[in-house]
């Protein structure tokens, strides 16, 4: 099977970053077989995909995520002790195999609308996960959580590590779903514990592990305390800062912990909506960058950042940066894009299959529509998708060569069922809060 | 005529931010007759309009942009001089009050998609702004500019004046337009012009004044190095810091200015994503509010903060004091809700006419579609609003009564000649950039 769109501004998001006007993409099964400039080549039995100006890119890598925390979203807003008050009792009440469907396939419709093709996510019974991302179509890196504070489908770190192995059982090998281990946390898993899931990943070389870090104030405090280390260094002596390491937030490094962290080859998720919601502060994305750390956009939990789509992100990602410059400069729009796409592949580990439209990769992308009012005029395509840009101007959808979403309706999902399954969660967590209220 | 629309989660945005599940909404001619809970009553020969549960609250209120940059959106982005290489030439040679018109309308379009219905403009050949405005149906304060850099519509400040009396002229009276004179800044009209402007204005008192304040470091070193005085002083000086005065940005503003602009009752329009874009820093919103200044939402012109509706400001407006504060709590969603409706209406000394739903008002209101996945669940409608609401939601507008916007449709536009209009402008600025760029 054969399709060939035309007529697009090709945003391929290559080393160059270059940016085609007038090209085409060539896809064959599910592979990009062709991208280029000027008339497409005749290809005999391809279907034909008049793009009539729109642009067409990788689909975004959103680098962390808890999918299935959609059914809070907006739970407990700006209150400051939410996690304790709300969402921990809560958690250990209602989360079940058959919540986590329901939130994860609300957060896939979003994902899939939004343009994004690969999540990498850490929960709980992660194996529906994967199976959600699955039949939905799309990617995901879908890591299993560890930690020590009686989450809500394991009572000990065997049983968590127990869990593992069956996610690891189901997928391993999956053309898209790569299973992946989330030890939560130095204060959550401990020098012993990480140590363990090193040692566990010595023997998984191809499960990706991915962990929170340097994130909170307490968490800073708690490794003062705990190890007289800064929480970098927490990691390291648990032997799990290593190659490929996916550490989510990075707030609180320092530059030795940057030299630390670029030496060791590990790699970075950006939550810059859920780090300033939170009044955490702001990640030092360009500094890390230089030291040569891959940063992807990562969107956080929708409960921590609401939105799971990587527009929302693009100018808090830019503004931040520019705000800690004091200056117009730093972060361009054009780095803002290559963060959301080769680079977050990049941190993945995946950075060979996708992330950029060329010959060879898998065909997963996006064509978006310029014609929104605020998107006119366009001086610079990637200032126009980093500052104007929404979800809704993502129009089509496309992985490992099969549709996802054709003109803005997801073909993969059954919108009114993902839709009454999430409300059905969300109704019972109401009554739940609201006992919570009344009990003080 | 007589219009009800029922079924509505209705957010009056009145003092109490209350919020009316299952309320209704009466208009009748261009005012609100009533709004109230329960089953609406039964109103002969009324429209009546079923909102299925959608959001009913006030039109929002932006009380400083400069509509016709549209035209210059994205242009020389990341650039830390382009206001000099760029813009400052670009609008020497092509200001003119046809290019005036086309922007202005791009503009129009726009905030009629993102639900503003109310916008405080400062710009050039601001009649024809004015005229824009009216023809499109919404609320503007439009302002006439007045400055000493040889700006294009006046090479005098006499010539400034005259643009002014000519706009009062044709606006006074109006019940959508109100004319509105603009001193630029206080570096660029310095104290005799203030002085005028001020003397101007207590012989005008239905006349607005607004004015850029506050907003950059060489501001700060230009009023410290010919006055020995901070801007908001130089303001003082000059008796231009009086009740009513829209001062635009106020990010250096000291404690004691804010006690000076709190007891000279001034008001203040915050520009977000246009002062982090610039790498400016974070405007006192907490602070300057506590003081009891009115701090409406911004989005300031299209060159600097990209998107004209409210919603692209939300989550930075939020983020950006809880960063300041270092906690989740500061600025609630509930408050920057209030801030775009009718603490912009007081803002801008509209508030006895818009900015909220309440018998007697101007019928002023849009309707918002709340099914997006990312908008479920909604624990916190305001929550939603601030954190995942996107211009697309807005469904239908209306300004005194009368509909802008059904279904997503302009109906006080012609849409492909505004973009046509525009999209030549833009084409005659890209050659100029060319230019600019091809002579080093």
């Amino acid at each position: 099977m054969s399709i060939l769109i035309t007529n697009a501004v090709i945003l391929p998001c290559d080393a160059a970053m270059s940016v085609i006007e007038g090209g085409y993409v060539h896809v064959e099964g599910d592979a990009l077989k062709a991208v280029g400039a000027g008339p497409a080549p005749e290809i005999a039995g391809a279907e034909i995909i008049d793009a009539g100006g729109d642009i067409v890119m990788p689909g975004m890598i959103n680098p962390h995520c808890h999918m299935a925390m959609t059914l809070f979203r907006g739970l407990g807003e700006d209150v400051d002790d939410r996690l304790y008050r709300y969402v921990l009792p809560m958690e250990r009440k209602f989360v079940t195999p058959e919540m986590v469907r329901a939130g994860t396939a609300l957060a896939a419709l979003e994902l899939i609308e939004g343009g994004v093709t690969t999540v990498a996510d850490m929960y709980y019974y992660e194996t529906e996960v994967g199976r959600v991302v699955d039949r939905a179509g799309f990617r995901g890196v879908v890591g299993q959580t560890i930690a020590d504070f009686d989450p809500p489908d394991h009572r000990t770190i065997d049983e968590g590590f127990a869990l593992v192995e069956e996610l690891v059982a189901e997928f391993a090998g999956h053309a898209r779903v790569v299973p992946s281990i989330a030890p939560h946390a130095p204060y959550s898993t401990d020098i012993a514990v990480m140590n363990r899931v090193a040692r566990w990943a010595d023997d998984h070389p191809d499960v990706p592990v991915q962990i929170h870090l340097a994130e909170m104030d307490s968490e800073m405090e708690w490794c003062a305390r705990n190890h007289g280390l800064r929480p970098v260094e927490v990691v390291e002596k648990a032997g799990l800062l290593r190659k490929g390491l996916i550490c989510a937030h990075c707030l609180h490094v320092s530059e030795s912990d940057i030299e630390k962290m670029a030496h060791a080859r590990v790699c970075v998720a950006h939550n810059a909506r859920s780090n300033a919601k939170a009044g955490r502060g702001i990640a030092p994305v360009e500094t890390m960058r230089r030291a040569g750390i891959p940063v992807g956009i990562g969107t956080d939990g929708p409960m921590s950042g609401n939105t799971l789509d990587l527009f929302s992100q693009f100018a808090p990602v830019t503004m931040f940066q520019k705000l800690l410059g004091h200056s117009r400069k730093p972060m361009p729009a054009v780095e803002v894009l290559r963060m959301a796409t080769i680079e977050g592949a990049r941190v993945l580990g995946l950075d060979d299959r996708i992330g950029s439209l060329e010959p060879g990769k898998q065909a997963d992308l996006v064509r978006i529509d310029v014609s929104a009012p605020r998107m006119q005029p366009i001086y610079d395509y990637y200032a126009s998708l980093v500052f104007s840009a929404m979800p809704v101007d993502v129009r089509d959808v496309m992985v490992a060569g099969k549709w996802l979403m054709r003109g803005r309706e997801v073909l993969t999902l059954d919108r009114k069922k993902v839709m009454r399954d999430a409300l059905q969660v969300a109704a019972a967590f109401k009554a739940e809060m609201a006992r919570i209220d009344a009990a003080g």
